[in-house]
């Protein structure tokens, strides 16, 4: 690996990285932005996704190098000064670490459900809109095995920076597919032979007493409207009871809660 | 209750809300912002605290009507244009909803403990510095009923205003004290007749099989340091099991898991 000093902003081999902030409202063809020493081992691990090209800061280089093995030979490697560093991205980078991966071509939600292994544990994410929550669901996915994230066509991008960054790179680990119209969705997963349950405040079986399956289907809604009605009759719903007067949690909390019951040792 | 309208974003009545991001960063004197219809309701229910004045934008005033009964008489409610709200606010705030709470005199942590019924839940954070993670922490305290939150002086305060607002008013509703000296806190929680229980990725009994107690106390730490060697030490210690490569997990999902696990019906 051979780092390639960069002293001018509008260089145009580091134009990929140009406002970073901006560019995310809009999307950037089929790249996206890894921030943070965790997430670029994640990325260069190659579980997924590649990598195009890595821009650090000088004083971080030295304590990349464990990281920097794992990269393809002929990687770029832009390295830069703080203040380079600031007017490239558009505001300032302390992290100083950044890498653009490539996203690859969608995989079909079914296609992926072929490659699940005889004893699976999936998310079915509806409507989750809050990068926040998306990063979280990921993160909490990948501690508990979950084997694949499934959204619907409402969810946002998990492959947004804010959204890779809260899930401390699990969206770079845990296999993901979109799928369009829950009702056959949901025939797909019977087809597949998963057992399906919902999370809802008005779940009929309490989450302590909900056995788990060799194939688990597991759907987290919003937290405002929840998952819709016409769904939830077609499903085991599932509730977190909670504290009389004060039933709000947060989708991540609950899916930490869902998943940590239905993980291996649970089911 | 008289709104009143306020025309002039210098208006030295509305002077505690100038520039609130800023603001936030220097501390209030005794003063705390709530922000939102939820949050403003719980403020307005004067479980721990009370309001000094409320900010509406002129539009949002009609549908707080009922909230707005709560407010005791002769509570000012100051009512503003959208532009004006902006110009106070110092940034666009698109809720429209803001007041003022007082925070009261500090209880010490043990006058707190001398008020809890027989069979308590209480969490005590160490060392948590991030406001999303405090408010998070505090949103599953009260969606578990847990009695109280105990904190040392290294955590961040719960009446910051994101960490208000994470928390959906759950921080103005459980109650909370700060401690010095955890070594001290942990005898002093001894004498009271709780059983310790710290989360730790190391921790000796899978979270599953942990017994709960009658009075009850569980210890958060940060993620990155966790609890210090010496107090896990002196505490039963309790891990959450997790998928093999990917032992992480954000405090407040591990709060979450552990809250639901000892709340009520747990123990």
């Amino acid at each position: 690996m051979v780092p390639i000093g960069i002293d001018d902003p509008d260089d145009p081999r580091v134009a990929a990285y140009l406002d970073i902030r901006e560019r995310d409202l809009v999307g950037r063809q089929g790249r996206f932005i890894a921030e943070g020493k965790v997430v670029l081992d994640m990325l260069l691990s190659g579980l997924r996704f590649s990598a195009e090209s890595v821009l650090v800061l000088e004083n971080r280089l030295a304590g990349l190098a464990d990281t920097l093995r794992k990269a393809p030979a002929g990687l770029p490697v832009f390295v830069v000064a703080a203040e380079v560093m600031d007017r490239i991205a558009g505001f300032h980078m302390h992290r100083g670490i950044l890498a653009i991966g490539l996203k690859g071509t969608d995989l079909p939600a079914e296609a992926l459900l072929d490659t699940l292994p005889a004893r699976a544990l999936v998310v079915v994410a509806i409507g989750i809109a809050n990068h926040d929550n998306m990063g979280s669901i990921f993160r909490n996915a990948a501690a508990f095995g979950a084997d694949a994230v499934l959204m619907d066509d409402t969810c946002c991008d998990p492959l947004y920076r804010k959204a890779i960054r809260v899930s401390v790179g699990a969206a770079l680990k845990v296999p993901f597919a979109s799928f369009t119209g829950t009702a056959g969705f949901t025939a797909t997963l019977v087809r597949h032979g998963f057992e399906q349950f919902a999370l809802s405040p008005r779940g009929q079986t309490d989450i302590r007493q909900a056995k788990g399956a060799e194939r688990l289907a597991l759907y987290l809604g919003t937290e405002g409207e929840g998952l819709p009605e016409n769904l939830l009759a077609r499903l085991h719903t599932v509730r977190i009871t909670m504290s009389a007067g004060f039933d709000s949690l947060n989708v991540a909390a609950a899916s930490a809660i869902a998943l940590h019951h239905f993980s291996q040792r649970g089911r």
